[in-house]
């Protein structure tokens, strides 16, 4: 498993951007996935208000971001590189979905302290020639393609998004909030036999009918996978329903005077 | 394989929005992605100037999306509803990671014409206890735990794009902007005696010293998997070196006079 420090190792480089907002942007999407390291090449205004207002709670990343007037000062020290295009192109190769791209991007980051950098062109003219042939591969993400026009921060957000699950691996379920504690076998059938003493004593079940009814019952809490609260819960309504049914039919059984 | 049409019936709903321009940047998200269903539910502004801009090229789905006043109209006529969420929630579960609920919204719509619903809260409170029980799953994105503040429209985006993955699974590489043939092994072997050739006559190959040169050209070349064109552009440029050698050596072997 690679630890989340893998993540410290990529650099986001934005080419020329011309919104400052994209800017801004492009730290939060880093930052809520676990980048750090934002490299900017000749940005058209940086630093600049709307940047700080977009990055919300990301302001650090701004405030570390470096300014780099070339490319090759942008890449100085990175083993792997890897630019982002909108289709394919011709000169750069192998070209790889961003999911297979986040993986050799992690992969490139193992083994000493190398650093690897993910590459992104200027908002309306994208990635030039001469930058992609920097590049050691291209990486595109699966847009629609009768409107394939994602915005410069969400594609950082997408492939940061991809970066973070390929070096973490998060295990299958989210956290819980709260330590559910699943109901045991016996308790699931204390239920069961506590629902059809509940429905024959309604009447809903009948022993000469059963047809499938306690089966389909059965069916629909196993498939709830139940918690122990949850019994206890369902007991306790079951149990108000008897309550009720005994008061109702006491006066048939106990003369009221 | 599902086909895209799958995307054509997902609702994707924001609940009480308070930033126009969040709405906007969401139809946009949505479009790229191929979804096309959006519904508001209590907008604070909308229709508004600033998410038709940020929309850019997807106003349509402005255009077409629809406003709710109550939770109960949006979700009317879906059979699947699963909510977002940014830290697991105790009333609602079972809880997947946004590729898995992808996955289960996309099954969901397989089947007849099932619409299925995806729901966003607002931008700071975040669902309502009310909204999520009437949740099937709630959804996370795995986030940095330390700053998990995702802008509404690029957690839309995430989802978006996890959905079409979902639902499309591309193919492996992405198409090739042109065809490439691959050089054949006939070519390749060409190639290398072309190189044995001329490294000995260059003397960098030393016949009675050959040391491992020629299989670490080989191996080089084996992995960047040569394409005919390739080919012929090395061999040409082999041929070239050759060429000025000979001028070289002529003035020895022929007197100019």
């Amino acid at each position: 498993m690679n630890s989340p420090s893998s993540l410290a190792r990529i650099r986001v480089i934005l080419s020329r951007p011309s919104h400052p907002g994209n800017i801004g942007a492009t730290a939060r999407a880093m930052k809520t996935m676990g980048l750090s390291q934002l490299v900017l090449i000749c940005p058209k205004r940086f630093p600049d208000e709307e940047a700080t207002a977009r990055a919300s709670g990301a302001s650090d990343l701004l405030q570390q971001a470096k300014v780099c007037a070339t490319l090759d000062e942008a890449l100085n020290g990175t083993t792997l590189v890897a630019g982002m295009t909108a289709r394919r192109r011709d000169l750069a190769a192998p070209f790889l979905w961003a999911r297979d791209g986040a993986d050799t991007l992690i992969q490139g980051t193992r083994g000493g302290h190398q650093e690897v950098a993910l590459l992104f062109g200027n908002e309306t003219a994208g990635l030039t020639n001469d930058e992609l042939s920097r590049c050691h591969l291209g990486i595109m993400i699966h847009t629609n393609p009768e409107y394939s026009s994602l915005n410069l921060a969400a594609a950082v957000q997408l492939m940061s998004y991809e970066l973070r699950l390929a070096a973490v691996r998060p295990e299958p379920q989210p956290p819980s909030g709260q330590d559910f504690l699943p109901a045991t076998s016996e308790e699931i059938e204390g239920l069961h036999s506590h629902l059809e003493q509940v429905a024959l004593a309604t009447g809903f079940l009948d022993p000469h009918q059963p047809k499938r009814l306690m089966a389909r019952l059965r069916r629909l809490f196993a498939r709830t996978r139940l918690e122990h609260d949850e019994v206890s819960i369902l007991r306790g309504f079951l149990s108000a329903i008897e309550r009720p049914k005994k008061r109702r039919t006491s006066p048939l059984h106990t003369p009221p005077y």
